[in-house]
């Protein structure tokens, strides 16, 4: 969606270790956004974004306008599984149909033999594989690390809409999946505990809390006691500003 | 879905004039069928097709097998608009989403610069254009002419159940769209007369029916007395035979 931070420059230097040919897609998609969300205030940077990428030597802008990917109203959809109905699908319905159904054209469009998703939107990386699976595209995901500032904040777009003292309480977000990831790997299996706990806190400084919660990292199902790989999510509100991340244990 | 007859030979013989490599894609596609539905007595004739498809010079045959089109049940399905509603989507409810989602997949593996759909399917022409259009599919769909019988039975796989009376009487769901098509072409607009006059024809020979109709060519949509482009559309049955068929006006 443009505006580019360091988290999108390192998925580019990622792609550009693979392929010869990079081609970053820039568009702010309304598919993705609920009525109420921030489709009209997030920010647009084209110009700046086309400087930085210019020093990450990409030849290939794909920036269409909206009209060239919507001629007539998409009403060819995905219909997905269930796993886009929780986390982040069900604070934000619809999300993940829109997102999907944009990449899907998007892939069909670029035709790439590769495409870099970064982790820190981990339910979309998640999603965007099944459906690579599931609807047989020719086109290979690469999952890409998340960039992270000093204090832990995951780089976002959305973090230009702190405030000075809201962002440095931002970080808070990342050191609360922190504390949950050291206690699960010193062998805590009390996931409900964990998750309140951290919901409390985040609590006490004045945020408000969408989910802390543990996950399997294969299926993105709830933990169970079994599980070996699991990931835990966090999405937590300051102000009107709304933060995810994620760390995988 | 094989069992080839002289129609599927007519689609092969137009891809043969417009590709160097032809692929024929043979697979009964159970999510095209509803569960009361002719899934398992339908004709499957592998070898004597590859024969046909030998004597036309296809050297290409894509036949998988149902675990490798779905290593798992297929969770990602596209959610089509009403046009999949109406007509054939009405009486067989999901059938749409079925071929739409099994289209898909196909033209992803094979990845197809043409591909050749008979007009007989009328419906699924006008849905699978429209999907490839809303979902940027690399792909131009090319339509070809029903072919049929001398008698003006349309060429199917499913003419193969019916008895000998059946079949002489099977001609005159064409023969009743051909006079709806005659009255159009004169000028005759009473739309619904000329629908209810052909049920009642068809009812009267003892045929059950699921709707004769009259449409817009570019929509789809009902037809309006200002539509220049119209097609007529048949779907009804002999015993436990269902037929279907068209004409363009």
């Amino acid at each position: 969606m443009g505006n580019l931070h360091a988290g999108h420059l390192a998925l580019i230097d990622q792609a550009n270790q693979l392929a010869d040919c990079v081609v970053v897609s820039i568009f702010v998609n309304r598919l993705q956004f609920l009525p109420h969300e921030d489709f009209n205030r997030y920010p647009r940077t084209f110009e700046e974004d086309c400087r930085a990428l210019s020093l990450q030597n990409v030849k290939i802008v794909f920036a269409p306008n909206e009209k060239i990917l919507f001629p007539t109203p998409q009403e060819f959809l995905l219909a997905l599984p269930s796993v886009a109905d929780i986390l982040e699908g069900k604070f934000r319905p619809g999300f993940f149909r829109g997102v999907a159904t944009i990449v899907l054209k998007l892939f069909n469009i670029i035709q790439p033999e590769f495409a870099v998703f970064g982790k820190k939107d981990y339910q979309q990386l998640h999603i965007v594989r099944k459906m690579v699976q599931q609807l047989n595209l020719p086109v290979e995901i690469i999952a890409s690390e998340t960039v992270r500032a000093a204090d832990g904040l995951a780089l976002s777009s959305r973090n230009q809409y702190l405030n000075e003292v809201q962002r440095a309480e931002a970080s808070r977000l990342y050191q609360t999946l922190l504390r949950i990831k050291k206690e699960i790997s010193s062998g805590n299996k009390n996931f409900q505990t964990l998750q309140q706990n951290a919901v409390d806190t985040l609590k006490q400084h004045g945020w408000r809390v969408d989910y802390i919660s543990i996950h399997s990292r294969n299926t993105l199902s709830f933990a169970q006691a079994s599980d070996q790989d699991l990931v835990v999510l966090g999405a937590a509100w300051l102000d009107n500003t709304r933060l995810i991340d994620n760390l995988e244990i």
